[in-house]
Parts: structure tokens; C-alpha cells; sequence
């Protein structure tokens, strides 16, 4: 495709970009509790090609066709089949996502959602997440995350 | 705000602008039919800042508050209230709006989206709309970009 720079790819992550926590209940952790960043990007099938550029800039994530699920049954309600980059590798996500988004600054709301972001990185990068003590200070700010990405109308 | 630079702009806009023309019965218009192209992005609220850099790169365009017939009552639904950023004055939309985008290239679908509202602004700047035989070249590139904007989930 045509050329992206990066300050298109952060331009880009300010409308549709995703930084977020997965977090809950899971038995291979210690305390009984994942948590787990992520970077998404969700678009229209039919443009896959900003997907493909955005991974080539971040040098990291997968592509995925949104086909499963509640995806089921789009094309009867007219809906559009959707496509998501995702990026969860906790390696990927400290020395190639994070620093990517230093380097070319977001801004507006979706700034503040990254600087959140990586205080949570930071913690989980120093294992904090596998203490008692560590998960009580990152669970707080992944509910502060949640709220500042929620979506309103 | 922060700095956000053109191609920061650019790559917001492929997420969240939208490149359109306001089109219908009018009478003040000779053939009794309104053509206007318009460019616009609509955000939530607290982005209002994002949408004020946008405005400051473009040299043109108002920003409005949604507080008005379909939003009322959105704090009952639990939505949040949005703000949105136009323009559509047709001397702004050529001179200022074409060519910012064109030097600060879009990509993926926004961009076609793009190529096909200049041929409209084009025609439009040239009274094409204005004549029985213009119009009826317009208005198919009206349905074609009217169809490449439909969102799909």
C-alpha cells in the first residue's frame, strides 16, 4: 500500500487504536489472576492494508479475521465482516510498542490512556502482577484504564 | 494541547473523518436541489482539543457542541455528549481542506473516499451542479462515495 509514516500511524491510533488490560480469573497464574496488556486495532475488512502497515511499523502482532462468534450471522444483518491487530506479547508490547508511542506521541484522550497504559506495563515487565501486594497496586489502574476507554454514544 | 503535526492530522482523519456531500430537494437552488460537499469528525467531548488542533491545521471550519435533538437525553442512556468539527464552505473545502489532504496523503479506504469527493469538489467549483447536464454527472459520484462511507458494524 501507499506510505505510512509513523506520525500517520499515531495519528491513526489516536482514532482507533486500543490500549487496554486482559485481566481475570485464570489457574496457570499463582494468585488465580492474569493480567495481561494489550494493543488492538479493529477496522473494516476492506481495510486490512492500514492493519498490515501498522504491524510492519510496530515490527510485532497478528492479524486476525473477525469470523467466529459474534461475528456469526454479520453479512444477514448487513454488517461488514471486521479484521483486528493485536499485539499481547509482553516483550512486543514493552520494546516495540511502547517505545514506538513514545517516539511519535499520541495525543488528546487516547494519550492519556497510553501513559496509564505503561505505569501497568512497567509494573507487569517487573512481575509485580505475581505478588499479592503487586496485583492490589496494578488492579486499581487497570479500572482507571477500563473507565478512560469506555465508550460513550 | 500538545503538538500533533499534519501527518498526525492525516492519520486521525483516516480513522475518524469523514469526507461527504450534503445533497437534496432546496429551493433556493435553481434545479431545486442542494449539493454541498462537507468535510467533518465527530468525537466524544473531552476530545474536544484534538478537534481544535484539526481545526488550527486546516485553517478553517467551526466546531459545535452536540447537544441538540437526537443527543437529548444522553446522560439518561448513559452516552457521552459529543462535539463535532465542519465545514462545507466551498471556497474553504477547495482552497484549504483538498489541498492540506492532498499534501498530507491519507491511506486505505478514507483516501479513496477522498480521491472521489475532490472530483465532486471539482465539478461543484466549476457550477456543474448548477446545470441539469452537471448534475446528473454529480450525482452518481454523490451515490459512489455515499456507498464507500457506509459503515458497516
Amino acid at each position: 500500500m501507499e506510505n505510512i509514516s509513523p506520525e500517520n500511524v499515531s495519528g491513526f491510533v489516536v482514532g482507533e487504536g486500543c490500549f487496554y488490560v486482559e485481566c481475570g480469573g485464570d489457574k496457570k497464574y499463582k494468585l488465580g489472576y492474569r493480567i495481561r496488556p494489550a494493543f488492538c486495532i479493529e477496522v473494516r475488512h476492506d481495510d486490512r492494508e492500514v492493519l498490515e502497515a501498522v504491524r510492519d511499523h510496530l515490527g510485532c502482532g497478528n492479524i486476525y479475521d473477525l469470523d467466529f462468534g459474534r461475528y456469526k450471522g454479520y453479512e444477514q444483518k448487513k454488517w461488514k465482516p471486521h479484521v483486528k491487530y493485536r499485539t499481547s506479547n509482553i516483550d512486543d508490547i514493552s520494546k516495540k510498542v511502547v517505545p514506538f508511542f513514545k517516539q511519535h506521541r499520541l495525543f488528546g484522550k487516547k494519550r492519556r490512556s497510553f501513559d496509564l497504559f505503561c505505569k501497568i506495563v512497567e509494573l507487569v515487565e517487573r512481575k509485580a502482577h505475581l505478588s499479592e501486594e503487586g496485583l492490589q497496586q496494578i488492579l486499581p489502574l487497570v479500572n482507571e484504564l477500563r473507565t478512560l476507554n469506555k465508550k460513550g454514544i
